[in-house]
């Protein structure tokens, strides 16, 4: 960030009054230009017993594969954004549940939300930015190939909660979550 | 958003190619600006039966009650932005609990997450953001005096959470979530 873009006047970075941190603040029209974490907003989507993954046609991770999740957009909701998400990169249609997951990647300035879905069926394709989309039973999923820590651990966290039963009975879903650190590597 | 702050040229409203949506792509350099909603983390602080508020020194609803809570900060996770701004418009120090809401309010292009906290001593003092802070039982509470619909919100679902004994027991913290309508008013 160089440029104003309210004037295009050149940007200083300086700590503003009543202010503690260092932002972007134009010389000229004095607009301070804020920078934020971004949403990343997806799903578990489930058809019987199985998980919806997609394999990214897209760069990072390119070849791996991703639940369906994208950034959050303007005017959105996190669950409406995760289903959107669902839709343009793995072609299913989802009655979405609860959040599931919370997942902070401080490093990359990036929250990760993970929403329990339900496919409503068993239809799914390949969105633009998917080369490959399929259903897996939890001894399918190619743990090896996942594209993102924060996939990893919301799988792992899926598949323990499922076998002690806990989406089964109507108690409240327990929100997981944790910080991913920056060394770890899928 | 006008100019490109790489670059300084002026920019265009226009969807990019592989995108559905409307950016700001500079004409010159080519680069997209995505805008994205942005994270309000904040708290729930209690001491004893008692829950901390903060009267706003700033627009907007300067002069209202609202309980602690700001704009998540780069580099940081949402749990510790909350207990940031707990410090910093109320100057307590909390032992950070678990997610207690998350609200949506897409026509403000925001989503306000609040967390479950305790003070570890009585202490508090009003940060340069707020006029007064104190400490209110359920019956003190300012309901006309509230802020915005996310903390009015928020603390009605903590009421009525707590009467029904929620926080006691061993059981896991039940997220509570909706959306909020431009409508909405306090
Ligand atoms: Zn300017
Ligand atoms: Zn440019």
């Amino acid at each position: 960030m160089k440029y104003c873009s309210d004037c295009a006047a050149p940007l200083s970075l300086k700590v503003p009054t009543d202010d503690t941190r260092l932002r972007h603040v134009c010389d000229s029209c004095g607009s301070i230009h804020y920078q934020n974490p971004r949403n990343v907003v997806g799903s578990i989507s489930v058809y019987g017993d199985k998980v919806l993954l997609c394999k990214r046609a897209i760069e990072p991770r390119l070849g791996y594969w991703t639940l369906p999740a994208g950034f959050m957009e303007l005017g959105e909701s996190t669950s409406a954004g995760a289903a959107r998400e669902t839709m343009e990169e793995a072609g299913a249609v989802v009655e979405m549940g609860p959040l599931f997951s919370l997942l902070n990647v401080p490093h990359a300035e990036q929250v990760h939300l993970f929403y329990l879905a339900q496919m409503i069926n068993p239809d799914f394709c390949a969105g633009e930015e998917s080369l490959e989309v399929a259903l897996f039973s939890e001894n399918e999923i190619p743990w090896d190939q996942l594209a993102f820590p924060t996939v990893k651990q919301t799988l792992i966290w899926f598949f323990e909660d499922r076998a002690k039963g806990l989406f089964n009975d109507s108690s409240p879903i327990a929100l997981r979550t944790r910080d991913i650190d920056p060394s770890e590597r899928i």
